[in-house]
């Protein structure tokens, strides 16, 4: 038998960790809890990273811009599926404000059928277009808001861009300085981050 | 000092124990991984409770069934976010088949504007109503593919039931047996779903 001998306080720590893990209790500090966030990589270009995971995020809202409702020309074809990660949706329902490191994703997806069982209507298609905004007051203090704003979207049948340059101001951040209601993000659209925000309910 | 002669594997069990929590890594077993859904519950009557936390789950998909393109009269007014839990998505992902257990929830909101900065078309209103399915064989072992489907809804502006019974089957049931694309899911609409279903990349 390999005995050894440590400190009391060093085996005391040790059986506490074995009872948390074997809990299941244990969470681990959140990066936006730490005040860094991981959910967005730039290249060494500064090109954002595509973000990956976000459909495990959470959805926020689906505003629908279709092409048939626009003389075939929607700025925005066509579904919009937004999503915020966990962690910085849990600060926004705490504090009613995006921390400084938020991304938003914004997936667009094609109109599929106009014809279902359950009626006539929208419903989703193909998966078409990301794109994706980001919060971040260091990299972006020269942007309003220190939001920049990205497009991986190619020609559809594509794969989407593995990176993608901060849009110029003129192209995204204006009309949502001008039309987002908070902060920037058109939250007025999305009523799961509506609801979230503390004083709502 | 306090010194205590601990057994060695014991101390690098607590080891690996303290560096696990200090990575941040350590993932508790999920519910599906020890093969009980803790996702639904139901009163001593059978009736199911309210599932809660779903906005934080994964959405799959956002039919629009709107009244206006429905005579006023839809089935299933109006948009339909659809989620099912992460660690049932984690096992559709690599079996491609719903667990025993598998609950989706499908809240229902109205049409909100209709116009917006980014063009026509159809905006996130108000939360106006709140389903859900539960596939659970033992159960609903005489349901078709035992599945129950519930409805919480109440009239606009009162809050949601906080239990429901399931419905007959003339009333859900048969139409999901009759038109959904896999095991009585609509997965032709949620595209998330379609996607993540093994042998479709």
């Amino acid at each position: 038998m390999n005995l050894i001998i440590v400190n009391r306080k060093v085996f005391l720590l040790g059986v506490m960790a074995l009872l948390l893990l074997g809990s299941g209790i244990y969470v681990s500090p959140t990066s936006a809890e730490k005040g860094k966030s991981v959910f967005y990589k730039f290249d060494k270009s500064g090109n954002l990273l595509q973000p990956k995971g976000y459909r495990e995020w959470v959805f926020v809202g689906s505003p629908l811009t279709p092409n048939d409702m626009n003389n075939g020309k929607a700025a925005f074809p066509e579904f919009h599926h937004v999503y915020i990660p966990h962690e910085q949706f849990k600060v926004y329902k705490n504090t009613g404000a995006f921390p400084d490191g938020t991304i938003l994703v914004k997936e667009l997806l094609s109109v599929g059928k106009k014809q279902a069982p359950s009626g006539k209507g929208y419903f989703n298609g193909d998966f078409i277009g990301l794109e994706a905004t980001v919060k971040d007051t260091k990299r972006y203090k020269n942007e309003p808001g220190n939001w920049a704003y990205f497009s991986f979207t190619t020609p559809i049948g594509q794969p989407h861009n593995k990176t993608a340059k901060a849009m110029p101001k003129t192209k995204c951040n204006f009309c949502h300085q001008a039309f987002a209601k908070d902060d920037w993000v058109f939250t007025q659209y999305y009523p799961v981050l509506k609801d979230a925000k503390p004083g709502r309910k």
